[in-house]
């Protein structure tokens, strides 16, 4: 027996991804943000819902692009000062003393201290209600040699990403590996297939 | 200066949800995904990206609606198992011996071992590529009390979901609390605030 609480967006997990954007006279822009994920393989692309309001959301509509920054938890008070200061009172960067890079394959900023990068090309504006999706092809992804594995590929425990906890309204680390995927429940495929 | 990888979905973090549908003669089915994340706060509403071959995809598209049950670590191997195998041809809750609920509110079942369920109605079909978004209104959420806090909400240490990492293709769990949102970054405003 479950106990109901509501129609709630208090689902886990959620990522803590840094959406980098141009404004109108071409200051560099950061907005954090946990509405945001992967939805679909080919083309690559990811999506990050946005509330008008955000100077992010302006930025984009004008731009069709945007950059993802992954910041590590080493820049946790960074990350949670860009979700709560706003770029049209604030210059993010300058408070921040944090680097904005210009992508080479699109026309928005990321941050250069955050150890890997995605780079976006808008191909659908999808309006919800209070937020619209952004659905972004990928174009690139960038990261820094310190986080890349033997087989080129960033590695979850050198990256040290951070999750959003909507709930508790905390961050935290990622944890421990639980086991390979595609693999730990063939046990018990073999044993569907023994049975039936 | 950062290596280009390529247009990849090497991004981390991805969740580990369940999806719970009927298939056509009503037999419940799930399906673990990683392509899914909260889209908008009013009304509130979540994703799954799914491809068409899947059986989820169809049975969505004719039901429209759906459930997100999130597993619990003692359940990787069952959550791995509903990744690898198809509805089309074996009965994943008979195989996991794991027990569908019907939902009171949407036509679709969840999985009653699995702390934390979300019952949604579908609202936008968008497709993409390979991908097909369904976005979903949260209808409600429903959770077991003993992953609940005092404010009767669910608690990410009590809940243990699993994180999912792509580019490693492994499980994870959640780790330790970094901070407090909306809070550790206040410093740093602060600093601009005086400094501007």
């Amino acid at each position: 027996m479950k106990n109901s609480l509501g129609a709630k967006t208090i689902v886990p997990t959620t990522p803590v991804w840094v959406v980098g954007t141009y404004d109108p006279e071409g200051k560099p822009n950061v907005m954090t943000v946990a509405w945001g994920g992967i939805c679909c393989s080919q083309p690559p692309c990811l999506y990050v819902s946005l509330r008008k309001a955000t100077q992010t959301y302006g930025n984009i509509m004008k731009r069709k692009c945007f950059t993802v920054s992954i910041p590590s938890e080493t820049y946790a008070k960074e990350t949670d000062y860009f979700g709560i200061a706003s770029g049209k009172t604030e210059d993010k960067f300058s408070t921040t003393e944090l680097t904005p890079v210009k992508s080479d394959l699109v026309d928005a900023p990321y941050v250069e201290e955050f150890p890997l990068i995605i780079e976006c090309k808008v191909i659908k504006v999808v309006k919800i209600g209070l937020h619209t999706e952004f659905i972004g092809e990928i174009v690139d992804v960038k990261a820094d040699s310190l986080v890349l594995n033997e087989k080129n590929l960033p590695d979850i425990e050198k990256m040290k990403p951070l999750i959003w906890n909507i709930a508790g309204r905390t961050y935290h680390k990622v944890g421990k590996r639980m086991g390979k995927a595609f693999s730990i429940g063939k046990k018990i495929q073999n044993r569907s297939i023994r049975t039936h």
